[in-house]
C-alpha cells in the first residue's frame, strides 16, 4: 500500500476546499513524462504536494496566493497534469507546496457568435470545451480546433500556459493565435487582458501569458477565437520518396498557401514502423507491400499525412491543390484509409508507453523547431546525439522523427526514441536523463528551439538561455518578479537553470 | 530665420558621429501628427533634441546608452520620424535629450531564400528594403509585403517599435507576424532573439519588442519573414449598400478564408468623398452617377476595395471567390479602374494635409479596433464624440470612417476628421488636443483598442490603462526597468500617463 510522507503544516488558506488526502496528493505529484510513469509504477514518488486546493473563483485564488506569499508556501497551478517537462511536479526545497487544481473553474462563460469569441474557465478540459460549443451557429456547432495529443486530459489554461500546438494548428493556428483575452491572478494583483483583435496598444501582453507556465500568475479564464465547425476532416496518406526530398514538398505546400488543416511527414524509420503496424492489420498486407515495391517505394518511403477541413467540395479542392503541388515529386497516393486509422488513434499513442514498459522498453519524445534551411542538420544532430547514448547491451537505439508543424519560415521536428529500461527505478530515470541531456545539448548547439510545443518546465530550463540569451532571461525574470515578488509560483520552471533531470 | 535654442552640454559619447547643427536638431524635433505640422509651419517648435547621434554599429549604441545612463541624458530612438503619437518628440523635463537616428544601420545583412528569412538593419527605409529583395529567387524577387501609408519614409525598426500594420497586412500579416528575430541594445545589455519559427521556449519575446516604442531598448537589426514577390496585385472596387450591412460581408470574406491581400470598407460619408473626388476626374462622371442611381446605390453606398495578389489565375480565382461570398448582398462591381487610382495614390494621402492647412482646414486621423459584435457601437461612439467637439463657428465637423483591417474576431476602424484651424498656433494645437481627448475618452469608455497601428506614444499613454489594466502597466513597467534601470529611454512614451496633448 502507498504510504504518503506526512504533509507540512499549512497556513490558513481561506474559504477554498483544500485536501490533504494522500491519494489526492499522489495524483497531483507528477506529470506525464517517462520518469513520472516510472516513479508511479515503482511506487518511488519522493515528493508530493502538501495539499491540493480547488478554488471556485478568482477571489479564492487571490486569497490563496496572498496566504501562500505571506507564508512562503510554493504554489503549483494544475490543469490536466499532462506536463511532460516537470512543470507540475512539486518544486524542490523545504518550503511547503500547495497544488492549485483548477478543475472547478471550468465551463463556458460567454459566447459571442458574431465575433467568434468564447470565454471559458481555465480548467475546462478539451472534450468539455468542444462539447460546450456544439450548439452554436444554429446547431452547426463552433470549434476551437485545438487538438494536442493530450486533448482528452488537458485544459485550456494548461494549453495557454504551455504554449501548446495541436494536430490541426496548421489550419486553425497555435494556441498563441487562438487566445484573444486572458484573466489571471498573481500575488501582486489581477491581470485582465480584454478580448480584442490585434491592437497597437503597446506590446501584445496575451503573448506573455502564452508560455508563462504558471510562473507569472494563475490563468483562471480565457477568451478564445472559435469558428463554425467544419463539416468534415479528411486525412489522406501519401508516400513520398525520402524524408529530405519530401521536406521540400511540404515547404512548397505552405508557401503556396494550400489551406490544409494538418500535415505530418514521417522520416523513413518512422514510416517503416507505421507501415509494419498498419499493414500487419490489413488482410492485404503482403499484396500492398508488393505493389509499393513495384512503384519503387520501399525502404526510402516517407509517409506524409495531409488533412483538409470544410465541406466535401472544399476538402476535395484543397487536396487537389496539394496533389498538384506535390506531383513533381512523384508521390504514391494511398487515399483516406490510413488517414482514418490515424484519426481513430490520434489521442491514443501516449497510452502505448505503459504497454512498452511492461515489456521492459522505455520510450520518450521530444521536439524542437528550426528554419527550413537548417532542418536536416538539426534532425541529424538530434538523431546522432540520441544514438550516441546507446548502452553497451543495446544493439541500437531506435530514433523515429517526423515533421509535426510547418510554417512559412520553418518547421518543428518531433522525435520518438526507445531504449531498454534498467531494472532499478533510479537507474531508469538516470538513463532517461542522460538521453534527454544529450538531445538538449545537441539542440542548443545547433541553435534550434528549446521546445516547439511541450514547453520549458523544469526539464528544459537549463537550456533556455541558449535560445533567448541573458537578455531574454532578464526579461522573463523581471515579469515574474513584478507579478510574484516573493517567488512562490512554480519557482522550478522556466527560470531555474539547475539540471535536476537525474533527481526526477 | 530659425533660431534654435542653445543645446545642453552633453557628456563624452564615444566614437559616434554626434551633430548639434540647429537644422539637424530641428529635423529631429517632431513627428508627423497635426501639431507637428502646425509647429513646424508656424516656427513655434519649443523643444529640440540637444544632439543627434548616428551610430554605425551596435557597439556604438552600447557606448551611447552607457554614457547617457551615467549622465541622465534622455535618449529617443529615431527611425523615419513618422510617428503620429508624439513618439519621437523630445521628452519633457530639464534633462538633455539625445536623438539616435538609425539611418546608418541600414541594409540587407543576410538572406536565407529557403527559409524565407531576411536580416536587415533597423534603419532600413521601406523602399530600400523592398529594393534589396528584388533579385531574390532567381530574379523573381522577394517581398516583405509591409506597406504602411508611411512606407516611403518609415523604417523596419520603426515598424516593429510601433506595432505597425500595412495596407496588405490582411494577406501578408502585420509586422508582429513578420518579425522572426530581433537584435536590440538596452542600457542593461544586449538582446538577441534568434529567427526561429514558433517555439514553446517560454513566452514569445519577439512580441514584446513589437510595440516597445523605444522604451525597452534600441532595435538595431531584425530578421523578417519574406516570400516570393507576387506577379501582380489587382485591387477592385465594389459599391456595397450601406456600411453596416457591408460589415457582415467583410466578416464573411474573412471567415470563409478568401485569401485576399487587402480589404478596405469606407462608410457612406467617406464613400461620397471618394466618389466626388474620383468621379470628378472622370470624363464620364455624370453618366456614372446616373448609372449608379439606376442600380439603386447612391447616398447609402459604401465603397469596398478588395485586393488579390498572385499570378493572373490566382488573382482571378480569389476575386471570384470574393464575388461569390458577397453576391447575396447585391453589390455593384466597379472593376479595377478605381483600384488602380487607389494603388497610385496609396502613400500620398498624408501630403494632402499641408494643402488643407493652406486653406485653413485641419485634419487628423485616429484608429482603433474591436470585436465584430461591437464595431458599429464603437464607430458611432467615436463619430459622436468628435462631432460633439464642433466649434460654434463650424456648420459641422465632418468625420469619415473606414474599416482598414479585418480579422477573424474583429476589425480596425480608421477615422479622418476635419475642422477649421484657429489662427493662433497654440489655439490650433489646443483644438486638436480637445478633439483627440474626446475620441480617446470615447474609445476607452467602449472598451476598444487604444490604437490599431499608430501606437501609444505619448499622446495615447493616458488611455493605455483602460485597455491593459494596472496589471498590464505593471508588466510593461517591469520590463522597461529591467532593460533600462535609470529610465533614460523615451520616458514619455507608453508608460507616462500624463496628458500633455495641449502642450504639444
Amino acid at each position: 500500500a502507498f504510504r504518503a510522507p506526512s504533509p507540512a503544516e499549512l497556513p490558513e488558506l481561506g474559504p477554498t476546499d483544500v485536501s490533504q488526502d494522500p491519494l489526492d496528493r499522489l495524483r497531483h505529484a507528477r506529470g506525464q513524462a517517462l520518469p513520472d510513469l516510472v516513479r508511479l509504477r515503482t511506487g518511488t514518488v519522493a515528493r508530493l504536494p502538501d495539499a491540493v486546493a480547488r478554488p471556485r473563483a478568482a477571489d479564492e485564488i487571490e486569497a490563496l496566493l496572498a496566504a501562500a506569499s505571506e507564508a512562503g508556501v510554493r504554489v503549483v497551478p494544475w490543469g490536466g497534469g499532462t506536463s511532460v517537462t516537470g512543470g507540475v511536479t512539486p518544486p524542490p526545497g523545504d518550503a511547503p507546496v500547495l497544488t492549485l487544481d483548477l478543475e472547478r473553474l471550468a465551463g463556458l462563460h460567454a459566447l459571442d457568435e458574431v465575433s467568434g469569441l468564447a470565454t471559458f474557465g481555465a480548467g475546462t478540459l478539451g472534450p468539455a470545451l468542444e462539447a460546450a460549443l456544439a450548439d452554436a451557429y444554429g446547431g452547426r456547432g463552433a470549434t476551437l480546433g485545438h487538438f494536442p495529443q493530450s486533448f482528452e486530459l488537458s485544459t485550456l489554461g494548461g494549453w495557454i500556459a504551455a504554449a501548446s500546438s495541436g494536430q490541426e494548428s496548421l489550419g486553425n493556428g497555435r494556441v498563441a493565435d487562438l487566445v484573444a483575452g486572458v484573466s489571471a491572478v498573481a500575488p501582486a494583483g489581477r491581470i485582465e487582458i480584454p478580448p480584442l483583435p490585434p491592437s497597437a496598444g503597446g506590446p501584445d501582453l496575451r503573448r506573455l501569458w502564452v508560455g508563462s507556465e504558471g510562473r507569472f500568475g494563475v490563468i483562471h479564464r480565457a477568451a478564445v477565437r472559435v469558428r463554425p465547425r467544419p463539416e468534415t476532416l479528411r486525412v489522406e496518406a501519401v508516400l513520398m520518396r525520402g524524408f529530405e526530398p519530401a521536406l521540400d514538398g511540404v515547404r512548397r505546400l505552405v508557401r503556396e498557401g494550400v489551406p490544409l488543416a494538418l500535415l505530418r511527414l514521417s522520416d523513413e524509420p518512422e514510416t517503416q514502423v507505421a507501415m509494419t503496424v498498419g499493414l500487419a492489420k490489413s488482410r492485404f498486407g503482403a499484396l500492398a507491400r508488393g505493389w509499393l515495391a513495384l512503384r519503387g517505394v520501399a525502404h526510402d518511403a516517407a509517409l506524409l499525412l495531409l488533412g483538409a477541413a470544410g465541406d466535401e467540395a472544399e476538402v476535395e479542392e484543397t487536396l487537389e491543390r496539394a496533389r498538384s503541388v506535390l506531383r513533381p515529386l512523384a508521390p504514391v497516393w494511398l487515399g483516406a484509409s490510413p488517414g482514418r486509422t490515424w484519426q481513430r488513434d490520434r489521442f491514443r499513442h501516449p497510452y502505448l508507453r505503459d504497454a512498452l514498459l511492461d515489456d521492459g522498453v522505455s520510450t520518450e519524445t521530444l521536439e524542437t523547431a528550426a528554419p527550413w534551411s537548417r532542418l536536416v542538420p538539426v534532425a541529424d544532430a538530434v538523431r546522432a546525439a540520441l544514438r550516441a547514448g546507446r548502452a553497451d547491451d543495446e544493439h541500437e537505439l531506435p530514433v523515429l522523427c517526423h515533421l509535426s508543424h510547418a510554417y512559412l519560415d520553418g518547421a518543428s521536428l518531433y522525435f520518438t526514441y526507445f531504449w531498454r529500461t534498467p531494472a532499478d527505478a533510479d537507474a531508469a530515470v538516470e538513463r532517461w536523463a542522460d538521453l534527454k541531456r544529450r538531445a538538449s545539448d545537441a539542440i542548443a548547439a545547433v541553435g534550434a528551439a528549446t521546445s516547439h510545443h511541450h514547453g520549458v518546465g523544469s526539464y528544459h530550463a537549463p537550456w533556455l538561455e541558449a535560445e533567448i540569451g541573458a537578455g531574454g532571461l532578464r526579461t522573463l525574470d523581471a515579469v515574474a518578479r513584478a507579478h510574484d515578488p516573493r517567488g512562490v509560483l512554480s519557482p522550478h520552471v522556466l527560470l531555474d537553470p539547475v539540471d535536476r533531470l537525474g533527481a526526477q
